[in-house]
């Protein structure tokens, strides 16, 4: 059972034109949290998401050009390749509040973005390969 | 006033082709977590929601065959009927990118699923038949 | 940076025909909670949100009549002209699965609604115009 403390929250806004993705990368890694829980909302200038395919085990990209409102991020901090990475999937909203969403992939252009990062203490979770899926699961972090 | 606190957050991963409604529902009662705070990302490889129809008063079930994102879980733990009980709702996303959504019945299959669970600390909120909406609704945890 | 602790974590439910937005901020506002994070889902009767057009900076309306359910709500809490101030986001099904939303205004009445909100300890964020954006946005609170 991996059981998890909240050592501290971080909240603040991500810079204008800033990568959403490459951006929660570095702040991750900059203070080293090395197991996390993401939210967010805001609004984006180009979005870039993946669908992952389960059958061709590829993620496929979808691009979303033009401003449309980040209504929710959920993602969360693990470790892979020895660094901390994040996984993170977002939901967006068009001018008639129509809604699009995928994997956030890098290429996401942030208008303006509102942040609470988690970390949390525990046990570290590290992603590896996983056969049946085809995607780098916590091989460690099974809640049953 | 129904104030609580974090008693510890439960983060891992559920099994491929489990259920994400009856794996939940396993785990908040093998943990005794008789009120919390579920989220989760991930995949479905089949999808079963509901749509609560305000005026006859039934949940219409809507399925989704088929790989989706599992773009945002959010969800709730508190007592029915003496267990612990789980209320969530699951964003999906398609492989254009748009999204479909709904109440969690039973039947919704997993391709991978990322969750934390927050187990509070606190007052336990029960679940009652209110008449009006005809829901079960906390009896105890009004907010205003 | 800005790092935070929870504080509390308010749970409970909103009333039948409340507003959305104008509830939450009475009860920040009477509970004096002048930083925090809120999460919901629950039911809408009659929806109206926002979409924030990043040419002409305005927010334009957009009401969705009639019940749908609501997936998640995500929101803050922050000062703004002294006062607490909710900035929320939401996620809407309708009857076939389908999902609307945007930025929550005043005029989004609730079925039903199950609420978390955590208020946090640190340093307050006050928001104030930005001119790039044309929205209000929080002068210290940078995380890059």
């Amino acid at each position: 059972m991996n059981e998890y403390s909240v050592k501290r929250t971080i909240l603040g806004q991500l810079p204008y034109g800033s990568d959403l993705h490459d951006e929660l990368t570095a702040i991750v890694r900059r203070e080293n949290i090395r197991i996390g829980r993401i939210q967010a909302l805001g609004a984006t200038t180009h979005a870039r998401v993946a669908y992952y395919d389960q059958n061709t085990k590829t993620y496929n990209p979808i691009e979303f050009p033009g401003g449309m409102e980040i209504l929710n991020v959920h993602g969360n901090v693990s470790m892979r390749d020895g660094q901390p990475f994040v996984h993170i999937h977002i939901l967006l909203g068009d001018a008639e509040g129509k809604i699009f969403g995928g994997h956030v992939l890098p290429g996401t252009k942030l208008f303006a973005c509102e942040v609470f990062i988690d970390e949390l203490e525990g046990a570290p979770l590290e992603r590896q390969p996983e056969t049946r899926t085809g995607l780098h699961l916590w091989k460690t972090g099974h809640l049953s």
